[in-house]
């Protein structure tokens, strides 16, 4: 198959993914609170960085455009959904903890923020 | 020593680096072009993404306030300068190589770029 593609700056793998995934200040952080084990709207907004719900909502069905999150009803009457991450979004953790990594050492007084499976 | 740290955003390490390097769409392509050996001006203008001369300057006055570039002269009469990365700049080696990673595996037809060390 010889299709021809199309790339909106270049057809560097690192342009593209930062076009799809850190082209703006919220995107990876919603991917850092799903791979933390967060699922559900409430819990999204109870983040320190405090995101607005409008903003939440763009970039949540912006990521499952980009088929990194999926959205699944979890209870009906009234219906309710939660978010988790593809395969091709669980596959971003590695890009975040060198994040991570990288930010602990550079900015004194960093901490990861505690994984939300412990809290549940 | 105590020091009462002020954060943006949050203490969240990630929350900081992509604040400082990831937070536009243009930072982390100049940081790319350093890694890949370009220092000099029209040697960042000639990248496949055609950054913008004012765009590329204010990047750069950024990177070095980070502590992420060093701006060094190697040339008087005109005098000429080269940017470099610090160690700092060159932690971020591994964050690029995994966002290089998950690009070529999710977006078909990407190809990574030349070092620009084997075309001197």
């Amino acid at each position: 198959m010889n299709r021809r593609l199309v790339f909106t700056r270049s057809s560097c793998p690192i342009t593209n993914s930062l076009d799809i995934i850190i082209g703006d200040k919220w995107t990876m952080l919603i991917v850092r609170d799903l791979v933390l084990g967060k699922e559900r709207y409430q819990e999204f907004l109870s983040s320190p960085e405090k995101i607005a719900t409008n903003i939440l909502a763009d970039r949540l069905k912006r990521l499952q455009s980009a088929n990194i999150v999926v959205k699944q009803a979890y209870q009906y009457n009234p219906i309710r959904y939660k978010y988790n991450l593809t395969g091709k979004g669980k596959e971003l953790r590695t890009v975040l903890q060198n994040l991570a990594l990288w930010g602990l050492k550079n900015f004194p007084g960093t901490r990861t923020v505690p994984s939300a499976r412990n809290q549940k």
